[in-house]
């Protein structure tokens, strides 16, 4: 029988999703718990892995396991075996065709950025703080140019593993700017985004925003699918993995017509 | 030359506000800093102490020191002793009658709910969890019979050092119930708070909302004036000083008659 967890952590203090040898990763605390919690335990599939230091508030991860699962006492028990940075927040059985990674049809990542002289003791983990002078308008004529279906080589890392996409065409349905008490987020929803991808384009909407860069700058640096046009990636610390939808595809980009 | 500060931090780890023996308390570690940042350290006056474990946005204090302080640079020198949990948002001159306790007119508290079944990493630290059934509707009731002045000593513990208020009457401007992503936040704004008021109204408050006590007993528990009464203060972590406020007196209840 297949499950589907949601599952929340704080990833200060981890090496990432992923199993690695000689590093703590959210993956191998996970595993770590349902070895304890099911006879048999079960590798832990995720909807992608995240970098050290990103956290997330819903990743989605899938496991195998005998049928009849008690959930409440199964989440009961989890949420009491894993340290308090990592909860499950929700289980239930799936479809046997579900799998975390390749049935995702759309992901949304949030991005927050404080704004001013020093970092509040709340959000000093969970922001990236800018001290310069922030233009706002730049920044909503930056985001303008990665919105819809692009080719993001540029702004993709290659993964250490050798796991680079092999399409690197993705499609961003919105880039929000929803405002915060000392600052703001960027809400990401597209139909997928590659290794880095989220933390590349947001190091460049700041560019933009604090003058190091003009919009207009944006579409060549698409075009030139070379990721050394990228001088720095947004830290790891202001990003959230939000949601992972499995509906149908949303918002395409244009009706077609008939 | 007196000047006001505006502090926030991250109450976790300390024993509270105000100075104490052989405990580490907020006080101490800015007063500690001071005596760096300033040739001749003074003493700190806060607008009133905080307990251990609750968290501040806002909290003022005023000092005194030499004339001529240039403020970025003390204010920045003040972030580089401090430890990150303890922030100088911001420092100003002031008229030689402000005092940070005495002059305060109003204070705006937060303090936030989570319900669910488990808590977020996120606001584990920061927010009480309800598990029970949650009747958001009696608490509203309940609200009711607190706002506007009232005689608060069933609410109000006695202060350890003596120092409890020679007046018990207090007005509440406002409880607002505000929603937060997995829970809410009930904001409290008065002329002024009697120590652990607010934890203590919470704590009944949420009473009602679990079904263990019902709102209309709130006008005899006031009535009592007896604090042997209230079963169980709000834990400290869901407690924030959001801000206090010098201006004129905000929210008269009633226009007076001409």
């Amino acid at each position: 029988m297949k499950y589907k967890m949601v599952i929340s952590y704080d990833g200060t203090m981890y090496s990432g999703w992923q199993l690695q040898p000689n590093a703590v990763t959210i993956q191998e605390v996970v595993e770590n718990a349902l070895k304890v919690a099911i006879p048999t335990p079960p590798r832990v599939w995720a909807s992608g892995r995240t970098d050290a230091g990103v956290h997330a508030e819903g990743q989605v991860a899938h496991f195998k396991a005998p049928e009849g699962l008690n959930l409440y006492r199964f989440q009961r028990s989890m949420n009491g075996l894993l340290p308090p940075d990592i909860r499950i927040l929700s289980v239930e059985p799936v479809d046997s065709e579900f799998h975390a990674q390749f049935s995702a049809t759309s992901k949304i990542y949030h991005y927050h950025i404080s704004l001013g002289i020093c970092h509040s003791p709340f959000t000093r983990l969970y922001s990236w703080l800018i001290q310069s002078d922030f233009d706002k308008e730049k920044l909503k004529t930056a985001i303008g140019h990665f919105l819809g279906e692009h080719d993001f080589t540029t702004f993709a890392n290659s993964a250490s593993e050798g796991s680079a996409a092999k399409n690197p065409v993705r499609t961003i349905y919105r880039i929000d700017m929803v405002p915060e008490p000392r600052g703001f987020r960027l809400e990401f929803e597209g139909n997928g985004f590659l290794y880095k991808m989220v933390r590349n384009i947001t190091g460049v909407l700041v560019e933009c925003a604090t003058g190091k860069r003009e919009p207009e700058s944006i579409p060549a640096l698409l075009e030139a699918r070379d990721r050394r046009q990228i001088r720095m990636a947004a830290p790891a610390r202001g990003l959230f993995l939000v949601q992972v939808n499995y509906g149908q595809e949303v918002a395409p980009e244009a009706p077609q017509s008939p």
